[in-house]
């Protein structure tokens, strides 16, 4: 390991930590004036941080990035305003810090409550758009949190820049240096150091590809929140009303096929497969969408390719979908609670007994009877922004908003109360 | 890595799995029943029970168990029904699983509202008291969680009846065999394959010494909830009524001394300390307390011992005590948030705006004015029984009873409805 880059990761630790102790008790005032400055500060310097962008941009085609990575790479006028209205949009939410939740007087005399406060330092390593950077940013400086961002080497210029200007307008305002903190380093090490800076990082949140994720998963020591695995499928039950049904299963596959809360299967009940099958297939390959299909499902659409194993357990993120015919309402839990990833899971019925048992017995963050996964969102459930969608099961579940980047405490108000 | 062992171990993790299945719906009064005879088994057993826990006695005093080890391993006939009452104690508490936290119509037509649902399977690694199977079984049967328990060596012909009589008593009552599962093994290797079981278990609770809880931190990728540590402090404030600070340091350190909310140090403010020390620390010391002072407080009580560096970290669990005179409400809080584990924190104030800095700046699991850390519990915050307290920000934080047991999920009502 090289001491140096574990120095300068140490000492950007140190600076969050000391910024963190200021901001817990920072007004909301405060705060959301910073925010304003911020997203000022973006649009003003806009040429300068598209310019950075082009330099990542013109590496990005010299070593030979896919023409979806460069897509989700560049920023242009329009996209520096997105960002900076993103973070318009943050100062304008509730502070979720402060709130208390309930206090109770107990036999002993003392008063127990919990109030939410903000975690501390929170760390994210994350992948390609950087607008992330002042999304995240944003975020953590709202609910009180510093922030160590290490984005990938493909945009290190645009967020280089682009965490520049917001730092900067950040601490004109009075929030304290440290709060918004670029690992300014692209080696895999800088990653893998972040992992088990147990010390200054309170939470660690990886966005990106399948092998960050794991590699995050197995090697951090920091406690983890991991996001935006989506192997999501639609159920269609025997009872389905097959308009509806048809209706989300294009929504949930087309609409945006590479985002985490598309759907990837389309699990179909042997009753209704012959009326329901062939026109979804064509309405799907109408849309562009390959579709793959189990035994059964070629047996009523021989042309289609025949799915393997593996289909089931594979986030396409693409217009391409595996159709699997089951015979029960429990062979689709079953299926689903095994390939899963525990992201987002409909079912489409009329019955109500099958709703609630599907509703009950999948274990997923988000469950929906007759509606599209794609609703699976911050903005769609009314918390506004996000920092991704958790697919784990400890501390954030679903869409992780302010509420999920705060924690609690106990405070407990005595006069001189003793245990007995 | 010893393949039996792997696979053994990965063979109670599917049992477990399939079990936990069952066990999120089902009902609370099959699980009350299943408690109760759990209890009613566990003192028809009694005798047997005793005799198997004679020889874990005996082997611990061949090997060299210190005494106060050894108590802690003893079981009795009262210990027995200690641990029959505490199930039933579970078995009276409220269901935490199925409560809807909100509900809400969005504009897209969907509705929204968040469920209380298990984790899913529990493991737990710990030391010493075989109370702990009996109870930690109760309480994830209770939130619908399977469990894998992996006691110490030095408890595991007590663990093994115990978990025999509690398993068999709740398989006759409707609980999926898989619920409760010993890990019939006390080498080292199968704690540290139970670390790795990401596939089988959601969440990993180490309950034991510092040992034990940083080879967890450091191993485990299955998301994990630190328990225990507990280097507290209690602040006696310029502006303190020194009787309460008196009762409330002396009930800190002496009540109980070996748990982890109990106080270590004891923080006094310069102005303060001439008139409060002297009868602190005489009174300490009549109560066996060893007591070891900073420079300032050796400058006053010159007797006792000097503190060291390592004295303002060391969780002591014993009649021990270091004390520090210091010359600010922020020196304190400083001194607090870098020494204290985040357990439990107490200021001894009159003065309205210290106690409120107080519980605001300290980082802690639970922030006491004017009353003793040893409040920190399950039942005296009104929760019942608990699996531990949590001392990390996420997920947990505090006494972590059924409640925190549970993890959430979304459910989505629609009609038909699609993402624009």
């Amino acid at each position: 390991m090289s001491n140096a880059l574990y120095d300068y990761l140490i000492g950007l630790g140190k600076n969050a930590k000391l910024a963190a102790r200021f901001l817990s008790t920072l007004s909301t005032a405060t705060k959301n004036k910073a925010l304003l400055a911020m997203a000022d500060s973006l649009e003003e310097n806009s040429a300068e941080i598209i310019a950075a962008n082009k330099l990542d941009l013109d590496n990005g085609e010299k070593v030979g990035l896919s023409k979806t990575l460069l897509e989700r790479l560049t920023l242009n006028a329009a996209r520096v305003k997105g960002m900076a209205d993103g973070l318009r949009e943050i100062a304008a939410l509730p502070d979720p810090v402060g709130e208390v939740l309930g206090m109770t007087k107990r036999p002993s005399g003392i008063e127990v409550g919990r109030v939410r406060t903000p975690i501390g330092v929170v760390g994210i390593i994350y992948e390609s758009r950087p607008n992330v950077t002042a999304d995240a940013a944003g975020l953590c400086l709202k609910s009180g949190n510093a922030i160590l961002l290490r984005g990938g080497e493909e945009a290190l210029n645009s967020n280089r820049i682009i965490a520049k200007t917001i730092s900067e307008a950040a601490i004109k305002n009075g929030i304290p240096a440290g709060t918004i903190q670029l690992v300014d380093n692209d080696e895999r090490e800088s990653a893998e150091i972040m992992m088990r800076m147990t010390d200054y990082l309170d939470i660690l949140i990886p966005r990106g590809g399948k092998g960050l994720i794991k590699a995050v998963q197995n090697q951090a020591s920091v406690p983890v929140v991991l996001t935006g695995m989506g192997n999501c499928h639609v159920y269609v039950d025997g009872a389905a009303n097959l308009e509806k049904a048809g209706n989300i299963t294009i929504n949930a596959k087309v609409q945006r096929p590479s985002v985490c809360n598309a759907a990837e299967t389309l699990l179909v009940h042997s009753a209704i497969a012959e009326a329901f099958l062939p026109d979804i297939v064509k309405e799907l390959r109408e849309n562009g969408v390959e579709v793959r299909g189990c035994q059964q499902t070629k047996a009523i659409i021989p042309e289609i390719i025949a799915a393997s194993e593996e289909d089931w357990d594979e986030e396409y993120l693409a217009l391409i979908i595996a159709i699997k015919v089951v015979n029960s309402l429990d062979e689709a839990i079953v299926h689903i609670n095994q390939h899963g990833t525990g992201h987002s899971e409909a079912i489409i019925t009329e019955d109500y007994t099958n709703a609630r048992t599907f509703l009950a017995a999948v274990d997923a963050a988000a469950v929906y009877a007759n509606a599209s996964t794609r609703f699976t969102d911050g903005n769609e459930f009314g918390f506004g922004a996000e920092m991704g969608i958790s697919t784990q099961k400890l501390h954030a579940r679903g869409p992780m908003g302010l509420t999920e980047l705060t924690t609690t405490k106990f405070i407990i108000y005595g006069d001189g109360q003793v245990r007995e």
